[in-house]
């Protein structure tokens, strides 16, 4: 292997400093060529500083001049949405490593695909949002998008040169999230902190609040649809609370796959990065007899109604999957305000997307549509 | 997939009745053109009404005189081993389906693989016994030989078109037999009846028993040696008493991909026999919701002492694998027979192993004598 040029967008985050980490472990294998992150500016000048990248971005002009201040001259900072675009189309990577937040990530995405690069997307919304066009642009530009999530990424390995004809499903674990075993009123009462309190995975505050409604596995289901090109009746969902089966695949003759793990997400970015060989890492590896047992029940669509509201925008399609997204976005950062309350989250979703009239998705622009007119209604009702 | 004829050596078996049920069900897809059975001529009679293939082989005169007698004229009858050799090497034949018992069958084995067709093998001793030399005539003749076991038919599935260099090991899963939680002393009680009563799988009588000592897996442990040129640190055994993952693979970035399916011989001897292709079958799914847990455990090497032997076996190698295998179909039969107790058979093939001086394996013939002698020694220990 030579040595791959890499960007992050989203190099402060949980799946960038970790992407970064193992860059630390095969520098022989990596080159950073450029960085992008919006919070903890100081994080990204200690990442600058130690990888040397050629370009970094940054979201406004003062977050430049204390960038410029820190590490010096030498490395190009180029600033807000344009600063941005120009980082993800930079010609000097062969890799971006998309670790955006939301649905933030749509436009690099799309910039980055049209710039020919391949892409290790770690950012769920916009596939969400968008996976139609995303993966029909990917194909025509013969760019190969790589699942960083760990279910996608188990998925995407369990089918790798399998015929398609032969997968009756695909089964998407869900840990079930920290209120698994909570009734629905008890849900009502809890906290922003139990609410980010994962009990197997540490990570972001909108994604572990995602697994908290189940939103989350939502949202998968989706990705699911358009990074493997499933019909909506060949995605599943089951509740595994160990986190340690990432998922299933059930062939024809009634044969599954699972790819395990323990739950560690350096795993699957490791396996993005590193695509298409399969790395050596010394991390602690599984011990199924020291773990003893693998759960696994039915999940329970009464309780965590939004699943409901995934199946229906997975069957729907169009622009519903988008403004479910947005819908979720604002209602998880108007409960991470303490606005509303945690079974709040999932009822303001299923309003919005009650109320929506889908359509089928014919530009970015119906999804950018879908995506505003979702969060002006989902405000109003979080205002109301 | 056009139209492919099959022999099936042993067809009267577990095994073999199995695939003809199969063979059944799609009946557009497969030819049935020769059968071999010892035991059951009246089975085999049926069979042959059934499926008309072109040629039936029995172990003698008399049998020859029934079957003709009870199927009429029009297909040939092969009598005794020349038969058998004659019926292996049919031209008539694209794949050939070796589920015999025991050590018989690896003169069939070769005979099919110098006869150039495509193997489906059920029986597992002859692997274990010559699996170097099968393996290398086999790559000479371009002979694909495919596992019926379920153990390396989820092994072989697990690691097909995955990268040789990425495979940290294979973990062979075992239910742990019948006498799993029962003491050594426990275990001095155990009658035959007892032995045979699989909790998760229906097979023949020696599998069985060989199950309730875990002799099996040692085979098993040799067997996947050969199939998959695996070093020997390079394969374990862990305990799983459902029998639902039927085997693992663990990768050198400490992901493990997972085989599972319900216990149902029929999965994995289709998949032999459609091989390449994968077939659509409408058998129960596994359901991992109602199954609830998947439990694993270390194999107890105190309580299970033929999984030492296997060990020292597959570290060995040469022609100590030979010589446990005949040490336990000896032993085996003779604990069916009554003479000797259950824990008496695992005992017996470890005096047998230590008495042998492992020489490299040149030749068949190196492979016979070692047999010979092992049964030789092990009678003299029986009937001591």
């Amino acid at each position: 292997m030579t040595l791959k040029r890499i960007t992050i967008l989203g190099s402060t985050g949980s799946i960038g400093t970790q992407a970064l980490e193992l860059i630390s472990l095969f520098s022989e294998k990596f080159r950073v060529v450029g960085l992008s992150a919006r919070g903890n500016l100081q994080l990204l000048a200690e990442q600058t500083r130690k990888f040397q990248p050629k370009m970094i971005s940054v979201p406004d002009d003062k977050a430049g001049r204390f960038l410029k201040k820190t590490i010096g001259p030498g490395i190009r900072i180029v600033i807000g949405e344009d600063g941005l675009n120009e980082l993800t189309s930079f010609k000097g990577a062969e890799l971006i490593l998309i670790a955006l937040g939301g649905s933030v990530g749509l436009k690099p995405l799309l910039e980055a695909i049209d710039s020919g690069k391949d892409i290790a997307l770690a950012n769920k919304e916009p596939m969400v949002m968008a996976g139609e066009l995303i993966t029909e642009r990917a194909r025509k530009k013969g760019v190969r998008i790589i699942p960083v999530d760990s279910e996608h990424s188990a998925i995407f390995q369990l089918i790798e040169g399998r015929r398609f004809s032969e997968i009756s499903r695909v089964i998407i674990t869900s840990s079930g999230g920290p209120f698994r075993t909570k009734t629905l009123k008890q849900m009502r009462r809890v906290s922003v902190s139990q609410a980010l309190n994962h009990p197997t995975w540490r990570m972001g505050k909108k994604v572990s609040v995602d697994s908290a409604t189940l939103m989350n596995k939502a949202l998968e289901m989706i990705e699911a649809r358009w990074f493997f090109n499933l019909p909506p009746e060949k995605i599943s969902v089951l509740i595994h609370p160990q986190s340690i089966v990432h998922s299933l695949v059930e062939m024809t003759d009634g044969a599954m796959f699972a790819h395990l793990s323990i739950p560690d997400m350096r795993i699957p970015i490791a396996y993005a990065l590193f695509y298409p060989e399969r790395p050596k890492l010394n991390f602690p590896r599984l011990n199924l007899a020291r773990v003893r047992e693998l759960n696994f029940e039915e999940p329970d669509m009464e309780r965590f109604p939004g699943l409901k509201l995934g199946f229906q925008a997975l069957k729907t399609c169009g622009t519903l999957p988008a403004v479910m997204n947005a819908a979720d976005e604002e209602a998880v950062s108007a409960f991470l305000l303490g606005k509303i309350r945690f079974n709040r989250i999932v009822e303001l979703v299923g309003e919005v997307m009650k109320m929506h009239k889908a359509k089928a998705v014919k530009s970015v622009d119906d999804i950018v549509l879908a995506d505003q007119w979702a969060r002006d209604i989902a405000r109003e009702l979080i205002n109301a």
